[in-house]
């Protein structure tokens, strides 16, 4: 199983900003995403939080629990979420791929999360998603075979 | 219906650094300000919460059932409320005016949601309540005429 | 007596940057504030300058001549005005409220002199001219009565 | 009755970074600290939060229903823990000890709960729990004779 | 046509700080990225210069001959590349995504170009080479669909 | 033999800012932790001086003549004792407890010797002496056992 | 009718650090740059003042009464002069060529009014008010030809 | 004749921050002074001023009228004088001393007038004063006999 | 001879950023810069390049075989260009006029090499270049006086 | 007793940066100040070290036995001298007057020591002695006195 | 053989600052450090560029081709060459001595390549050259001899 | 005679961070080095302290007793030795250079003293000292022949 968390505002999508998030809803984004990952054989979970601690809370039972990997956009947890950042560094066997609706940087935005990530994707709206299932399949298919097989 | 939103540490008013906020503990409070506003015929809604989490999903809430504008004294959310700020943002139709009971320039704190309001008060002691609701009425009397009649 | 000054370029209201000041001019601003104040009770002048020393004299004038409060729109004088701001902490015994027309904070704009006013209001365009009279009388009330009777 | 709250990230002890906080996991530094406390005659209470907000809620509790200290690791709350701050703050008859596993200043991490506690005590791994206790200890031991007498 | 520059220091892959970068060489990862695009019937061009200034020229030739798109690793321009910064600013028209082997957010280097790319990707090793194609192709099939259809 | 030095000013303790530091004189300080010590059975040596460079002459005997650990109260070194702390890092196999009258966090005091310690203990008064003894005393317990047996 | 602010200490030209300045008086630069101007026809004014409310002042009048144009050395409120700034934010209608005889920048002297001006010249020492004079008569030329015509 | 310039808020001398300033008024302060530089044989002539520009204007008077030296307190004008700090640069030749009636420097005030001074007198209260007039007489005195003849 | 550079991203002039820029191109710039030069009797060459190298190696050449003076759009040099600084500081006989299309104070740039030119001009457009064949113009007039003659 | 601490490297005086400090010597500075001294009838020790500890050794024992007040010249001090600094602190009641021979603001250095003197005297050259001998006696004569007659 | 490559800025030697950079042209340079090299028994190549790109070619040409060690005046490119600092990283095993004419650091210059040197010779004028080729050949000699023989 | 001074910790050097220093002692170091400075027929003297103001007794010393130049490596005393860097500024006659067994950039470190030295030398190990003493004698030599004689 993967688990997919959705970050503080991430319930608002769609209503928020939309020059910035577009106009797709959450309910809309997780059909997106949910047939995007089951066309993919990915058996996904996605949850909603606007509290930090709770979103710790998920990635340590996630840690515990067989959970392959985590994906996860932080959102409104990006710029004071050290506690967060503290938890992913703890449970680093964990594959976990950070990604954002838009380009962060060019908004002068720098989660202090992304660090402790395996990769990052950014600024590709909706596709950041679509990207993030990419990418961790592609991770998921380096641990199951011998290392030294970089190529 | 208004809601106004008492931030982490609230509840201990009136036993908390009374140097600065006084001896009104926050029951007392209560009573002063809904006098107040049933005075000026606004259906207030007080809610405490010590977690910037709670506070949000509140804000959202409020923004979906037809609130008409929010209150809040931010207070211990302050300086580390990114998510709550970005939260304010996302409302934005939602008329918003933060208040303080002391002068927080004078004692060099800068809350992060100020910016998202459409107005601030500050330094006033007990009056900012009723100051906010005066600030408030004017704005919702506003919205009720005509664009272009400024004055 | 209750002394307003509007600070530096408050006498181009109306001309200047009205995407941020609106299209009121200042003659306009002044009936709309005596107007207010007289429902009020309130005696008050109104005073413009574009030179900080200026202004430094008629405080000085004030806190001789029986002025009861002092009402302020630093405006021009925010940000290089630390003369004006030690001449407010000379005469912390006169009741000083400061107020903007904007949102300061939104802007990244913080006066140097905010912090020696008993309360700030700031970002309700002409209403904060409203909302500092009946700050101003709130002050004005509570000095009037014997202290331990905070609410 | 003495509190003592292990801060974000503390439910994850002996999994979580070995190379700076050891292999000893929460529920093994829990017999532990209690053998050492009964030891001491203390009735100790401890709990694990990964939400700030509630581990506010719990000193207010304390100070409340007569506890008569608080011990606490604030850990991943070291960074941001802003309105935890303002919460001791808040209670500082509560007598205080903080303390943290590691030698945080070596780490260049300044907690901000820090300026807040009686004394704080860092760098001896799981000791730093046991001289916490002796510390406390000590602090009530002087409360309990009159003052004057210092030594 | 789609062109991928190597920005300086890449000519040395495999050789240079391989635990960063591991083993591949250049020679070796044109084959890779060439196989992969060929797989996606994209028709992909590399080249590789150390100078900033040729790279620039190699970008306004791209904007002027229809190449449809351009991919980069700035890698050693990354810090002081101001002037390929105000370049890739210049020819916004053409879709550029920006890619690094490492996660550069984790190593606190954070490139000047970053911000005016329609997306980023790093930190996936020579994965994201390939995840930069797939975004590529992404970006180029929205282009060719009517504007409004964005699900 | 364990080693304690205390640093410039202290040989004033007593006369020297009493709302910090207390009215407990340098002798009368010598007399109670050389007792606490005995009880301990640690033989104690304590030296005062207010010269840099003294105290590293010390610290390298110490270091040489078979001293088992150093406490140090480094007090007037705290701000620019860069020389100290080189010296510190030179002897990391001599354990090395820090420790301060007050809470120097609350003060805005950051010694730039603690980073070399074991572990720091700050803002007891002058049971801060006695709590380095315990702890001083658990560091070279520790050593006396097989590592692997954390606990 | 054109402007020509001579900011403070400007009046004291001639005598005031010849090495940077000149010896050219007041006077004398008064009567070279009246000439140049009327061999330009154009009708210029040139006033001095210490006072920087006082320039503001004349700043309102001169977009009050048709002048046309704003040449203007701020001298000695290049520093601190914020209310002058705003001055001419507000008359942004008013063309604004800001000048300086020595090249500020080789000074590290950077005026907080430039950012205001249509355009800056500095560093050709009394050439500076000529070319300011060739400056201004371009962009009143351009104004006056239809637009879209920028060549 | 030797000129004393008393700079912002020095009218309001005795009423103004008592515990840093005094009690004595500036009337009681000229009589004072003016009976001191009387007993040393100094031609003295007070003024007062709240606007930096006129303070300008009579130092240049001063440089052109035979004025023989100038003693300032810039008091108000302290940290955003550089007009005034320009100007006196202007007139090196007249000697200047500056004095403050508190250590500045223990406020952590630094006023920017300083470094143009030929001396300057901090935290004597009025004895500030006094010793200024022995400062100047020296300097004076010094001026009258030939060079080389240092001691 | 005169040489004017067109620094890194010249080239596309009229394509990039045309809110900036303007829109005519390189080509049609050049032709009314060398007319206007004709006009003058100037004889002038142009010079475009995106390799800051290549143009430290035009100068050295300029300075070397009689070139009377340089004008240069430093552009897209303007924030890294060190090299580019050092060489101008080198060959400080030649004489150089620095200029801008923009206002680039207004838009937070300071070119680093613009401590080094004898004059800058900025913010007139294209004018800027007929602006600065004025100042070049001027300055080999007054080369060509004996000195000492100042107007 | 008078103490006149001269700080590190003021034995070179004379032979070290003259054009600051002149070429008058130390020896020859003990005689004009010790001359002065006894025509005031102040019983005046002159002391010099470049170890800062022994300065803090020779304060503590001043004062101890009686000194009525201390001199200083921090010299090499200045600007590391924060155990001097403390020490300064620890002995307040000890009239401290410190001075410099050159105007230390103008040359941006601020000694870490003068904010714990009851005044501050700098730039008068060798003067600056003779003045801070005034200084120190005007403040004994005022202790001599009973308080509240300031005047 | 030895690389020794001359930054931007070197080929004009001699003209260029000379009360930094002395008279010495670059080709009587050349000679002498040519001279010096042989009667070491070293065979080197001295090349010149001002192009940053360029050097970084030669560097990994040298990298390749069995080139003993590099020699290298960073020059023009000390300021903001961070591509050829990475270059340098990814070539560790060529040793590189990085030198200077003059002392940089008394100049306030620090080049971004000095940490990747072996060593760093600085402020010997020519004299520099000589130095370098001393050390390099103290490198090359102690890479001959077997590990563990440190002197 | 040659004064070479050892700065604070050297006396501990071989057991002082071996990564970083080496394994031979000081003794060894010595032996080494006098032998050296004996076959270049220097009569050089080698001293230890770990107080600075011991170091700064002994350059004035040796400034007062014919010494030719000094050697030091000021280690412990690099980070606060501002008093140490006013001495040498105060002997500037004397030859100075300056040696680091690190490449002291590399490590982050600048420090204070350097900017005083005629040459810096770091990085070589044990043969920084040995070229210490190659440059000393090259700037004695050279201050020994005819000026403008520059190679």
């Amino acid at each position: 199983m993967i688990l997919l968390i959705q970050g503080a505002n991430m319930v608002w999508l769609g209503k928020r900003e939309p020059e910035f998030y577009g106009t797709t809803t959450a309910a809309e984004l997780d059909a997106i995403v949910l047939k995007e990952a089951a066309a993919r054989n990915l058996n996904l979970q996605i949850r909603y939080t606007n509290i930090e601690g709770e979103a710790i809370n998920w990635i340590y039972e996630a840690a515990s629990n067989g959970t392959e990997a985590l994906l996860m956009n932080p959102a409104g947890f990006s710029t004071a979420g050290f506690a967060l950042r503290d938890c992913l560094k703890a449970v680093r066997g964990l594959p976990y791929v950070e990604f954002h609706i838009t380009n962060v940087e060019a908004r002068s935005i720098r989660p202090v999360t992304s660090g402790e990530a395996n990769g990052v994707i950014a600024g590709f709206g909706i596709d950041s998603y679509v990207l993030a299932l990419d990418a961790i399949q592609r991770i998921l298919a380096r641990k199951a075979v011998p290392a030294g097989n970089s190529n």
